[in-house]
């Protein structure tokens, strides 16, 4: 079983800044992308031969990243150790005015001193993936407060209301009569201008940034600049393989998840996620995933394949020792017969929106009767996605899954519909 | 006849402070109003008993004004006259940005030099009407400069896009995919903040202002304050009595037209449009113009009206004696039979949109060939509008009236079509 550690990534990484060619980067930085444009443009900017500044934005709300979180982040890295330059930007302009219609809520203005207590929480957490020391934090206050309201105006007279209006969610607000605030015309806008003062040559983005990452284009065109591709990274899905991750849906692996609870979550996949999320979360050469893969395909048992991905998990956000420790803690607890290889699966109805657990437990065939269900809840012996539950009246949410244990031998993998 | 000279109003005037009721007030600053928002706001606002802040806004481009200007400076006096402070507003932040779109060229961006010169050749021609002891300059770019772009950005929030698109210019370009700048958007804001730094209780513009002024109120409203009131003027007839005065259709009077100029053009303008005039251009009282009307009722020759008219102009941007001056040329150049109390009115169709002056002496029957046309014009025969001219190949504009004369006695109003 391979070993693999942080430190030997980077040194790996680090060769092929020396090593690769601009067709083997294109291959390792396109990869996972939804969507880069224009067509031809990432070989193009490769092909200038300096290091690219690579610009991702980030608001300074609070974070708590869970691993979905982290696709973006990853690319970054992928970036940087091919020797380019990374910048993480923190929209503190913006975060300082919040939402100033007030009609949201969740965006209250941000002093100063919030905004750098919330930067070091970001910084604390990316630089878990990111090189510290060749990572350029940048806060877009330093030239948007210069712009003045003056600039702010001729910035404004650089796009128009009809072309603004074609962004998804503004038409559909439009056309369905709910108010769009003019200042929210003008973020994009903000948006666009950072990479104008940045000079970037790519932006990262969420697929639901890809129109405020095309006014960045546009702008940089106005100021004479080399328009910057645009590089849109997909959401990941969440563990049930369906939904995308986040934290309302519970199906999440949060970067400061506690080793066993993230090497348990991560054994809970099926074996398509699993691939998914060696494309997107791995640090390794596709190349070596397509070997892993091979192995897989000639007899490998699927499951070493995901004790590998959840290793390297695991290590990244804690330590090679605590990755090892919960691998053996998740086999101990296996250890009279082991995780089997085929998890049945099953698919039930939810009432209302969500079923009770001992429905789910009886229906998947893991009890007899709920009242089974019921005291083997009691007697701890029930778990969902390899965590013990204690709440016998714990509802399953419709559109997830998860993998449900009952004792040691018993599992199945259920879908609530 | 009464003679009418500045000082001898503004003395009649001041002395209006103390003795006019809010009620005749309301009379007097009502008139010529094409609207005022809301009903019954006037009487409200000089219900207050403390003197009203009157603003209006005016762009700092070179001025070069014709007495279509003054309906809205007018309007300023009167409220000065009954002891109201007046802000004239010069627009120089806009002013200073220009258009920055590009797209208009004859918006270019002006340095804080130009505004300056601007502003006095403005104040030179505006103190002619106004007080100048009792008016306050202002220039907005002290109080948006100020704001910044964290500002512009809260200020663009307390609109919608919806509510912008209403306007009525942006909602016919926009459904006739005419592009509409984003920055567009945020001058009427510009404009409705100005109100709120001013605390104006009053605003003044043209009809096609309506919609900026009541922004002012709606944006009043959020920043805590009394709204303002919303009056809009008129845009004064021409000469001839049906377009708008405008300098490129020829039908207006410059302020600075020398007095026997602007005593002709007047003295050529129809009954009807006289007594609008003294609606909108004297500062005689209503009751005076209802007396001169009622004279007229009675018998006496409207010329006689339009006599104290011509010269109350020429006194206001000249002086009384230039006025009596202009007075005597005018009767002199008809001390030979006079010009008629009547002039034969007629309607001439046009050839490719404007008619040669031959044509139009011929078909107003003042000559009996276009050759007899142009030896009275070689000449010196031929006026129009109290005018001589000497060019044979003059064209005249089709949508246009002026009172043509051949010789001492032979007059007509013609109408190009």
């Amino acid at each position: 079983m391979l070993k693999w550690r942080v430190p030997a990534i980077r040194r790996l990484l680090n060769l092929k800044d020396r090593m690769h060619s601009t067709e083997q980067q294109l291959a390792e930085l396109s990869r996972g992308a939804e969507e880069i444009l224009p067509d031809g443009g990432l070989k193009a900017k490769l092909g200038k031969n300096r290091p690219l500044v690579i610009k991702a934005g980030f608001d300074p709300t609070a974070p708590d990243l869970h691993i979905g979180h982290t696709v973006l982040i990853n690319k970054m890295r992928q970036f940087q150790e091919f020797g380019h330059e990374v910048v993480f930007l923190i929209g503190d302009f913006t975060g300082m005015i919040g939402d100033p219609s007030g009609k949201n809520a969740t965006r209250p203005p941000l002093s100063a001193e919030e905004i750098e207590a919330n930067a070091a929480t970001y910084e604390a957490q990316v630089f878990k993936i990111l090189d510290k020391d060749r990572t350029r934090v940048e806060f877009n206050s330093r030239w948007m407060s210069e712009l003045g309201s003056a600039g702010m105006i001729r910035l404004a007279a650089r796009h128009t209301v009809a072309r603004m209006l074609e962004r998804d969610d503004f038409s559909k607000r439009y056309a369905g009569g709910q108010p769009i605030s003019i200042h929210e015309f003008l973020y994009p806008l903000v948006q666009g201008y950072d990479s104008v003062a940045l000079e970037a040559d790519v932006e990262l983005g969420g697929t639901d940034q890809k129109f405020n990452l095309l006014v960045g284009r546009q702008l940089q065109q106005d100021y004479g600049q080399d328009p910057q591709l645009v590089m849109t990274m997909p959401l990941l899905e969440g563990l049930d393989g369906v939904q995308k991750m986040s934290k309302s849906l519970d199906n999440y692996v949060g970067i400061t998840d506690a080793p066993e609870d993230m090497f348990g979550k991560l054994m809970s996949i099926s074996d398509e996620l699993m691939w998914r999320y060696f494309e997107l979360l791995s640090f390794r050469g596709l190349d070596e995933i397509a070997g892993l893969k091979r192995s897989v395909d000639e007899g490998m048992n699927p499951r070493d394949a995901k004790f590998e991905l959840a290793r390297e998990m695991v290590a990244r956000f804690h330590d090679t020792a605590a990755a090892e420790r919960a691998q053996q803690a998740f086999v101990g607890q296996f250890q009279k017969g082991g995780m089997p290889d085929e998890i049945p699966e099953f698919t039930l109805d939810a009432k209302d929106g969500a079923l009770g657990v001992a429905y789910v437990l009886k229906g998947a065939g893991l009890v007899s009767s709920t009242s089974e269900a019921f005291r083997m809840i009691k007697q701890g012996a029930v778990r969902i996605d390899g965590e013990r539950i204690e709440d016998r009246g714990l509802e399953i949410k419709a559109g997830s899954t998860h993998v449900f244990q009952v004792g040691r031998r018993r599992y199945a993998r259920a879908t609530v519909e």
